[in-house]
């Protein structure tokens, strides 16, 4: 009898954790329909990386004295101490404006179809060189004066463009810092998991990414990126300040294109690091992941997520929580003024 | 004939060597009157430096959550790309506010007698502390509740004051920041030299060096830090504003003494690193570090350098330029808002 009961456990045991194996192989199997792990850079074909483009780049990142008050650099509102975004609901830019939206990470964001918020900007090259020549008034000009009176900087464009006779230029520059930001990936448990590794998430990561699939998020946050691949509306069953407690309207993509099919309409956000990079949204309205989540769902899907839900979804979003390299982390030094 | 020549050649050679090696040997006496090597760190008493502290005071360091409107930290005016300062002539502080004066480097400022230039405040404990606690028009309140509610940190203030019963202060954030300050030390070609390696100065910083001492600057420029241990009138032979253009008349320590001895009164900056850190003077007006050193001889010490005595200071001020270390470098991941 007492053998009978032992084989009959162990009978069950088999049974649960084939079924168990085969539930988590299916959903390993659907994440990787839906997500693909993070390459090690970013490439691009318009502007291939090399290290002196990088090291210039690096530099240049951190450079306030491309900015016309010598107040703002890149870093400035994308400090890798807060995992590449400042914190605020919008960035302070130079001569103390406020920015129109909210900054996102630079981490993964070389990923994205575009950038900014709005997709004004075809991709991160484009966007580092237009934010110090789009916005200073005209005398922006000033900017490359200064650059090539600083000896070290002459000699660190040359050998990152060897082919310009005049290699100080503002698309050279945004061509140096989207090198950089090209190497800034941070893999993540989440790539382990994609990878085959059933251990990189634990049980509630799992649940959650399955209540994320289940919900719908995967329409538009999937993806190598887990969003930044797509423009979505923002609040398609209901406005979405009614939501989000945001102080102004912001008419989206409808700024740019004004085709009234694009009101309030928004590139679809990068998820990896949401958990490190509040507050959320285009406008920073909301400092609570689990706030966002809930809101996203009702406005986007038409669905009240339990609390249950809501906390296996930020649990999972915690997996996308990646590793800044040790280059990303590590400042560099500047050449001085002359 | 052949050999007498040689020989007296010989003769002659042996004598020049003594001659220049004493005098080598005389300067690098003269120079240990004067200067001493930096410390690997700058203790305290009152504020013993551990790896809890430091650790929590780096992160608080570059911490923007600490200021009202979330945009300035430490780090802002003292970045290390830019060896501790921030190039401007006068920094731009919490809600835009235009600092009064120059931002001084933060390497190697512990070693002072005190912060700031009008040395108002007692050290860099008490500056840490107060540049939150001081100017924030009453709401300051708010940043501790801020830093109560992010987790990573209550930890984080537990392990570094095991003893406080609520370590979360303003007092303690201070001691934090003051305890990673004072690790900042920045080992030069000059420390080698003062050590005893005579190959550590090229010939022309030592004609520098000498001409450095000769010319007066060591009255108020010496010690370990090459300054920072005294009080001084700017401007002993002429109002200092003439020659440095300088748009408004500081009065200097008179601000706070009230006392007519004090107009004018600043406190001798360290000239470590003095060479990476331009604009230069209390209130950056001027940007040459050769205008700089013209001007002082002139106004301090009624001296009129020539250009090479000048070439030679500056020369000698560049072994002054130390290394950060790779912690220095390396930047700290700060826990996200909560």
């Amino acid at each position: 009898m007492k053998y009978v009961t032992l084989f009959a456990s162990l009978v069950l045991l088999v049974l649960f954790s084939t079924v168990s194996y085969s539930a988590s192989d299916t959903l390993m199997k659907q994440a990787n329909r839906f997500f693909k792990p993070l390459p090690r850079v970013m490439q691009s074909k318009e502007n291939p990386i090399t290290p002196a483009k990088v090291k210039l780049g690096k530099m240049l990142f951190y450079e306030t004295r491309l900015s016309v008050d010598g107040t703002v650099s890149c870093e400035k509102c994308h400090p890798f101490s807060l995992y590449g975004a400042d914190g605020l609901q919008k960035s302070v830019a130079v001569l103390c404006r406020i920015a129109p939206r909210n900054a996102p990470t630079v981490l993964n964001a070389a990923g994205e179809i575009s950038e900014h918020w709005i997709g004004n900007m075809k991709n991160v090259e484009e966007q580092a060189s237009k934010a110090m020549s789009n916005r200073l008034d005209g005398n922006y000009t000033d900017v490359l004066a200064r650059l090539n009176s600083i000896q070290g900087y002459v000699a660190l464009f040359k050998k990152a463009f060897p082919r310009d006779k005049q290699p100080i230029t503002f698309h050279n520059i945004g061509l140096a810092i989207g090198a950089f930001e090209r190497t800034l990936t941070t893999p993540s448990p989440f790539d382990a998991y994609l990878k085959g590794n059933k251990r990189a998430l634990t049980r509630q990561q799992k649940e959650g990414l399955k209540t994320f699939i289940d919900t719908g998020c995967i329409q538009c946050h999937n993806g190598t990126y887990v969003g930044g691949g797509m423009y979505m509306k923002f609040g398609i069953f209901a406005p979405y300040w009614k939501y989000t407690m945001s102080k102004l309207i912001d008419k989206g993509r409808f700024e740019i294109t004004k085709n009234k099919a694009d009101l309030y309409v928004f590139k679809v956000p990068v998820l990896r690091n949401v958990a490190m990079t509040p507050p959320y949204f285009h406008d920073g309205s909301v400092g609570s992941l689990g706030e966002a989540v809930r809101i996203m769902a009702k406005i986007q899907l038409n669905k009240d997520l339990s609390k249950d839900d809501i906390a296996k979804i930020v649990s999972f979003l915690g997996s996308l929580t990646g590793k800044m390299s040790q280059a990303t982390l590590r400042v560099p030094v500047l050449p001085p003024s002359e």
